[in-house]
């Protein structure tokens, strides 16, 4: 089974104590706006998109084929009210996709339901696809990593970021998730950090398949080849991507690894040669096309020193995809 | 459940066409003498670990506790004849552990009988244990890790070979096992390509925890940085040992990476150098401290030229394990 999830989506937010619970349902709903058509809010919920509050009667109404379930819940474990609402979705017949770590077929009963009523319960950070283990063969098209010196520092935002102006363009461009986020936004994915360890750079592969010569997969990063935690995940998936361009992501004021409070971030420039020499292993042409930075933290004319100064030390575009898009990395692909 | 394996053994070498399948069995005898009280071997069996031969019975006579499935079955799935005999095997009181892709845990009714007779099913190849993320905190006492310019290169060979020279000389050693065979020689350990990706390096923290200050831990390697299929399962692994000590590993008459025509092997030099950058991420005063080379495809003059060569070269003991020993790698440890 592959994590391919029907739009579109009512969102469920639980009981959500606060915003940031529903970080993973607020991402889907600023970068798919036509495809999140309500928000489902239990009692006590303190989380709020901004879309319509419909019930599951009123979302199928609307036409929801699936029920996202994108918001963190309590100790890990699913309340009785939230398994009342899994079980009423599958009886009104909506597929459920989840992010959680716990898994909607351990509910008891509902897979059962779910088989009976022909209906998919998708636990998307629980790839159940079997994979290949990596050929390492050239593939046609063209691919685009974003790569971090830490984790979260905005590497999926720069990727869909990238993949809106490549459209906007008219390029062809489609996002490839690799996080339970993502996979939500794009419909499909694998979430890489979930698969055996043998099959990493295998399932990026399958994910970033042949393409037309002047088609490009914008892949969603992962982690970062200096967090000690992670970095396994982040060789496997640049390796499978075989990128042609990187783009280096960073958060200025993160003062340790993230998780790792011994660990300093790299630096920017010794980051771009660790990636880049990873990267010219599957793919010797691989070079970094821009810097993505996150400038939240600063204020405007900080930001714009900053990136200036990235921009002369690197000879790349260096943007705050947020702040004003990322026009200047798209110009440096062509 | 972890992966500890009781021992002494009677190996299952089944219907093995030759001696290569029995290849795992093969190495558990050689490294293991003690442990491996007998040989089970069915009709058609043509391989040969030189050990009495003994039917379930006379093995458990002789004080086998565990049956070591540690040969290649042909087409994946197990005959009627092994079926028979692991049924039987439970029923006399063995445990059972299998280096096999398919699980002894989906043999009908086996799993059931081996609960009720309190008797383990331990399937090597698949870890069931849950491991944490990894720390990256500093542990107490020394590691040392083979890594190599590609996979098969003579890793597991040499860490043993290096635990009992280590021994020999009474230093505190132990061998830590990251895949199926050496589990069986070790008696425990986890097969970290197995491992979900998120936890490579967790699990490799787990398998070598804080120790004495002069206690090695001398960790089997798996793969290569510079195999695009598994330099993931690599990098995990090299953050989560915190190396003190690396030793490369080489093979000189590979042609390509090991599954893949079109990618030559590493330069040895480029190899350490990218593999002293990974592990010092994790341990900054990791450093190489010999090469380790397979010579047994040149006759006895080409190899000593080929390793006096490298010890010029690169300022380090080189041997090959077998004609010589590892004993000037363990006075350069000093």
């Amino acid at each position: 089974m592959s994590s391919e999830v029907q739009h579109p989506y009512l969102m469920f937010l639980g009981d959500a104590p606060d915003q940031l619970a529903a970080k993973t349902a607020a991402g889907v709903a600023h970068w798919r706006p036509t495809w999140c058509l309500g928000q489902l809010r239990l009692d006590g919920c303190n989380a709020d998109l901004g879309l319509p509050d419909m019930d599951l009667e009123a979302g199928r109404e609307a036409g929801c084929k699936t029920l996202i379930v994108g918001v963190a819940n309590r100790g890990g474990r699913f309340s009785p009210a939230w398994i009342d609402t899994f079980h009423r979705a599958i009886d009104l017949g909506y597929d459920i996709a989840s992010g959680l770590h716990n898994r909607l077929t351990s509910v008891p009963g509902l897979a059962e339901k779910a088989m009976e009523a022909g209906k998919r319960l998708i636990d998307v950070r629980h790839p159940t696809q079997d994979f290949e283990v990596a050929n390492g063969v050239k593939r046609s098209g063209k691919r685009l990593l974003p790569v971090g010196t830490d984790c979260s520092v905005g590497k999926m935002y720069t990727a869909l970021a990238l993949e809106q102006e490549m459209r906007a363009r008219g390029m062809k461009a489609d996002f490839r998730a690799t996080g339970q986020t993502g996979i939500f936004i794009a419909g499909d994915g694998v979430s890489v950090d979930a698969v055996i360890a043998d099959f990493i750079s295998g399932s990026v592969e399958w994910l970033t398949p042949e393409n037309d010569p002047d088609h490009w997969d914008v892949v969603e990063g992962q982690g970062s080849l200096f967090h000690a935690s992670f970095a396994g995940v982040t060789t496997g998936l640049i390796h499978g991507a075989q990128p042609d361009a990187l783009v280096l992501c960073h958060e200025p004021t993160r003062r340790h690894m993230r998780g790792l409070p011994t660990y300093p971030l790299p630096d920017i420039g010794l980051c771009m040669e660790r990636n880049l020499q990873m990267a010219q292993l599957t793919n010797p042409d691989a070079r970094f096309v821009g810097i993505s930075v996150n400038t939240q933290a600063l204020d405007a004319s900080a930001a714009r020193k900053l990136l200036g100064d990235l921009e002369r030390q690197y000879k790349l575009p260096a943007v705050d995809p947020v702040r004003e898009g990322v026009s200047s990395i798209v110009d440096a692909l062509n």
